[in-house]
């Protein structure tokens, strides 16, 4: 399977009903992250870019975790032998994850069961949509591996998530944030039992595949663009893209439904 | 009635001790916007800013309802035969609204009942308080028309009323938020029976009218202007503002009766 | 006691396992702040820079109150025989007490018993994180006193910390926030009984001063750096961030000792 013809090999990949579905799956370790499947997951949500037939993007783990984040023997030790510039080299490369995320047009369902821990707890927050299991357990534990929390953007987007407090006490702690917590706080859409996660999480997906890609990619470019706007230059902005988004045809086929007394069609364009 | 000289035609509008109250008043169609209506909102929260005597503005809607937003047949229609500079202007006058809102210097109290949809919602989110029922429904739903959930501010204001994560789902999916999870995310800052709503607005609004308008007027201005600074650049602007603040009758007014043991009668200058 | 060489006089201050205590004493009148105390907490913040023993800092009131904020007879009296340049300089003061709070490198820990009103809610919402007691009660109430809201930089920080729509209601109405809203709403971390609280802050401040002070201090720098920053330039930021915490001992320490399976010791090198 391929998304926007990157085929995968170190993630899994499959695509459906124009939802893509990205697995980190290496069980038995929880889902590290290593070198090859951080760059494998820039490339992956890079191309996703340029397909067209993809409306929305799953990704979760295999084996009961999302992901352990980098690897203990694979990342953190050869990291102590790198010098300035290679250290330098791997924080732009996990951030250029983070970057794709939000650059990808399609909204990106993080589907979290067990752990989401450092790299793993931040694609769930680089996310657009988060589900949980009950027995999801985000861990923001940068500190504890002596580390700062300020890792591929979380003291950016966590406090927007979930409030600066909280951020703050999760980021300067490095303890987890229980399933029930980031629901009260904002940072679960829902939570789900642990067999019903990925039909939850696709039928999410399906159901914003199926609506306006064009619009839905302009809103996901908005809420990004509009993070450090003042609340005029937001406003203007927002007049010129959703004047844009009028011009296109699905604007016109929701109102031909509408007055059809049916539900509309979207195609995209 | 007039709110700083202007008279409404299109929309309900009385004034009361200090309070002005703004009724979208066509229940039959759940109170939709019009072109008329949505210029005479604008031009009304623009006088508002010349009328020392309003010190604080109560928006709801008349018969169980907000505001369905944008009519379809006096709207929408009309926007599919506009040409690119057409939707422009619709959109920068839909901007404007919001604009008019945050610019105008007297809290605005949104009331809202039943249905708050498309720019009804937009309008709720665009005040500086809201009290809703307990049957109240507020749609974001602009990509169930084929639109992009950036309008008139949406992206830049909804995720820093109720979190990113909570905004994101509500304008990819455009599902309403009840009235319960308004009131739990910090939409709505109460809710009360459909009977009370009115009463309790204006009750608030009242409490607020009775403030220092100066100060209260400042709030407001300092809560947009600060929104997308720095924390130092918003430290040094406060400064700045409440020294002024500082040199006002009301806040000798305030010491005054503290002294005396009685409460202020703050008159806004 | 001294904090980074500075000797308090007009609050208490102790020093014990790296945290830093400081107390507002002077209970009978619920601990409230002076031309003299603020000048003292400002100077006190600012050595705390120059501490490299100390890794976290607790702030509390004594007599079951946190702080009533500005003293009535003592500031607020003579703040009304001010000229503008007069007002100026106390206003610029005050900000500069939470600017010194923001950028001392260890995180501050505020245990909240009681009333914190006026600049005592400030000092609360300007640490970094809040622990509170059951009878806890916060009162933005600039506005019962003829002021602004815009006060420290509340305007911009409170709506980070609870959300635009529950911090406006608060600024415009002045009420008190209750322990269990303010824990509800991401204001504070926990609520403990009166007579726990000191030690579970002491507690909470010892687990991060424990924690990698380095690491630590470069993530509350880029929580406030990151502040107004567009998500790319917080992820870019970041990466050069983590990649100098990266090339700390603490980093490898944290290694080392998961190859041994053992706690890491940090020393903040």
């Amino acid at each position: 399977m391929t998304l926007g013809g990157f085929e995968a090999r170190h993630v899994g990949l499959s695509v459906e009903g124009g939802v893509a579905t990205i697995l980190l799956d290496r069980p038995e370790r929880k889902n590290p992250l290593t070198f090859d499947s951080y760059a494998e997951l820039v490339a992956l949500f890079r191309a996703a870019a340029g397909d067209d037939e993809t409306g929305a993007i799953v990704i979760s783990g295999t084996g009961g975790n999302f992901c352990s984040g980098g690897d203990v023997h694979e990342i953190i030790a050869p990291l102590l032998e790198r010098d300035t510039k290679g250290l330098m080299r791997f924080t732009a490369m996990t951030g250029d994850l983070v970057k794709a995320m939000r650059a990808c047009p399609q909204p990106i369902v993080a589907a979290v069961d067990g752990v989401a821990a450092g790299a793993g707890a931040i694609i769930a927050m680089a996310s657009d949509l988060r589900l949980a299991t009950p027995r999801a357990k985000v861990a923001f534990l940068f500190n504890r591996v002596g580390l700062a929390g300020c890792d591929m953007g979380a003291c950016a987007m966590l406090p927007r998530i979930i409030g600066q407090g909280r951020a703050s006490e999760l980021l300067f702690t490095g303890r987890s944030m229980s399933a029930q917590e980031g629901l009260d706080w904002g940072f679960f859409s829902r939570t789900v039992e642990p067999e019903a996660l990925m039909e939850t999480a696709a039928g999410l997906a399906r159901s914003i595949a199926e609506g306006p890609a064009f619009a839905n990619a302009m809103t996901k470019r908005m809420l990004a663009m509009e993070w450090a706007m003042s609340i005029e230059q937001a406003i203007e902005a927002e007049a010129v893209a959703q004047a844009l988004c009028m011009t296109t045809k699905d604007f016109r086929r929701a109102y031909e439904a509408y007055a059809a007394k049916r539900r509309p069609v979207f195609r995209g364009d």
